[in-house]
């Protein structure tokens, strides 16, 4: 079976921009075939926030072990008329055979640091920059926005119900993934659940009821034909009276063995109406049961409910967490640090770059809270724990695909790591990344390399 | 060969809320298998948006038709164990024999008004819920993007950079399609303008610069290796000091039949050094060379540089499209408004829905700009255009898929049909939707028939 939320389809070399095969031809017939070093790394942390979470490291891997054109793509490459044989025949051959380092999915990191190196002939390197940012990129997204999402709700269950307005499947199906990885319970998406082993989750829709005579035959049929995890939608036409259905219904279920395990509100103000209906379930004695908030939430408006102390006890993030809506993309860049033995970097306006390949090593303080990271050559001696570490050698993996579960529990120790300023919705000051002084003298020698008027 | 971005792995019938499974076998066992119809709109436009244009009907249809669980997922369901032999066997048979109405792609539509409508069996007008949405929430988020860039840009052309930045390979490839659709002329990404037909571009990278000894050189064996479409990327080091290579450059390469058809600014201030480049090319005797802007714009900044007078003759898009990062969802909701022939509606605050199968009539004014809409049920008798025309009849497509470049013209016309003030970039007094008076009766219905306390 294709995967497309693993490699699959994507795997399509043709993932890319149509520069990268036009500068890949201009490699070949120029002899710019050496080993290249490219780290992707993100220039700013988007506004209101104090870190990222790495993800999306297992996709890039499968997809650089898979790519390659097939027939069909070749021979639309022929047809464009643009490229010489020499560079189709090329490109019909590629294997990527190059290594790469990389933060493990569900690292903590911050701006300038580099996710991902790729090592490899120049020409290798360049063709598959688009598909890895676009597989790094969005994980990452998805991750980062995830653990705000995760610190916000302060231990209770949330649930990925982003399928709908998450950009496609594949979207989907990495964001399932990305928001499990940093912790979240499980997922509505029901592929994402099969093909990543992610607890499924799910209630029901206002079209249930609406399809009855009334709430109340609902409510019961609903309870007949799935008496495990049992959720009842409250908020089809009036919340409170739907409440006290549950009660009633409750009652005559008991006699069945069925138990109503909790109730959705997803829509109207939440903090008024969680209240009103955990009195009606308490006094109903269904103490037990729980609700569930969903509806347009965001992190901040989780914060706040649980601020104002209203009970909800899990919480349903649709689109505000697939498409990370506050923040739907990252500055990010894969960049040229290395060419044929010699630093390498862009002075760009503003988008400026640090030379050579680069490790990060991170210190940390009491508690295990992370001090401070510094930015560092990879061969350099430096203190502190190196973040990067070996993904692939030779175009192969260096060791099995690792356990989802054991990447999300990586991900919640390194949540635990973060200084609690940085733990917070709103941004502070920021993490101390140092630049060792290594990097403004090979800045230097990188700009005396290049021959510029 | 599948087909990521048209259909292929995305015709999984697992890409659907968990939820829809257990409505379904509820539906099954209780004997709800009556005709339903849903209605797919958006409850409100995005802050500062006057319209929104319809797109993704083509990959719902193909969806649609080849929508089914296989071996494996069916396997899966099993082992869940939550859903019965009677319900995994009617999943296992699937086939969607429905009716679909819809706006055609590229048509402009405003709040309330349906985009799509699915009659069928309950069970299969719910389980196709999920994906439908997703796939018409993704594709009309990214054509009413590009509309907006469409309208800043001027007829100047528009390219689709948003690859590396979209969320996933089906979603850029959907927003190379959606865009082009929008009227975008043109797309980077390869396999989208493989897939769908649509005119690739392409430019040179940074890395291609830096991995030369001199920008001189780079030019040079760029320019030598890719003759047709030849663009240049000046920002790499210092835009003028580039510009000036360029016209030493084009005097060297004028003797081998090679011209330099433009260049491209990716950073710092457009506004000034697009005017400064345009002086230097101008100078050098290349007033034909056009000059491309890119580097994170967006409608707004596009506006403003040629507001400004700026001399940029074609722009590149990238995150702002590809993720219409200011707008990257709608509040979209597919709902059901009839049962067994009966009007069924929502109460929800602030989410109530209008019953029974609807259209909107559309009236033009002078120069057949849109005057107003009115919602009614389908068989009003409303003055004006019908919007909604059949898509499906009994689970297949009325007609052959349109070719795209009808679609383009198609939403270039809905372009042209908007009022000045709705092409606006900030939003105005919205279009009059008026209501038929037959809703408001049929929403009382509606409610009166159903049974609450």
């Amino acid at each position: 079976m294709r995967e497309p939320g693993a490699h699959g389809d994507g795997s399509s070399l043709l993932l890319t921009d149509y520069y990268q095969l036009a500068m890949v031809q201009a490699y070949i017939e120029h002899g710019l075939t050496d080993m290249a070093s490219f780290e992707l790394f993100v220039r700013t942390l988007p506004a209101g926030r104090n870190f990222l979470m790495a993800a999306g490291l297992e996709q890039a891997v499968a997809f650089l072990e898979d790519a390659r054109f097939d027939a069909e793509e070749i021979a639309w490459l022929r047809a464009e008329g643009r490229f010489s044989d020499a560079a189709v025949a090329a490109l019909a051959g590629f294997r990527f055979a190059g290594d790469v380092d990389a933060l493990p999915e569900g690292t903590v990191f911050f701006a300038n640091e580099p996710v991902l190196r790729v090592t490899a002939p120049l020409p290798q390197a360049q063709l598959v920059e688009s598909r890895l940012i676009n597989l790094i990129h969005l994980q990452t997204v998805i991750a980062s926005k995830a653990a705000r999402l995760v610190l916000a709700a302060r231990h209770r269950p949330l649930i990925d119900f982003g399928l709908r307005r998450a950009h496609g499947a594949e979207a989907a199906l990495l964001a399932a993934r990305a928001s499990y990885l940093a912790g979240f319970a499980g997922t509505a998406t029901a592929l994402a659940a099969m093909r990543f082993g992610i607890p499924a989750a799910g209630t029901m829709a206002h079209s249930f009821v609406q399809a009855h005579g009334g709430e109340k035959e609902a409510f019961a049929n609903f309870a007949r034909s799935r008496p495990r995890n049992l959720v009842l939608l409250l908020d089809t036409y009036d919340t409170e009276a739907a409440a006290r259905t549950v009660v009633a219904l409750a009652r005559d279920l008991a006699g069945e063995g069925i138990r109503i395990d909790g109730v959705r509100l997803d829509s109207g103000d939440l903090a008024v109406f969680s209240r009103r209906v955990r009195d009606i379930l308490d006094e109903g004695g269904l103490a037990e049961t729980c609700i569930i908030a969903s509806g347009g939430l965001d992190e901040a408006e989780i914060a706040d409910l649980l601020d104002g102390g209203a009970p909800v006890d899990r919480f349903g993030v649709g689109t505000s967490l697939a498409t990370s809506s506050n923040a739907p993309a990252l500055d990010c860049a894969y960049k040229l640090v290395e060419y044929a033995g010699l630093p390498r970097r862009k002075r760009s306006a503003g988008k400026a770059t640090w030379p050579r390949r680069k490790q990060v090593f991170r210190r940390y303080g009491p508690e295990g809270r992370i001090e401070a990271d510094r930015l560092s050559t990879v061969d350099s001696d430096e203190e502190g724990r190196p973040l990067l570490v070996p993904a692939m050698r030779a175009g192969r993996r260096v060791a099995p695909a690792p356990d989802l579960a054991a990447i999300r529990a990586h991900a919640a120790t390194e949540l635990a790591s973060l200084p609690e300023a940085l733990t917070r919705l709103t941004s502070g000051p920021p993490l101390l990344v140092e630049i060792a002084p290594v990097l403004e003298r090979l800045a230097r020698e990188a700009d005396r390399l290049v021959d510029t008027p």
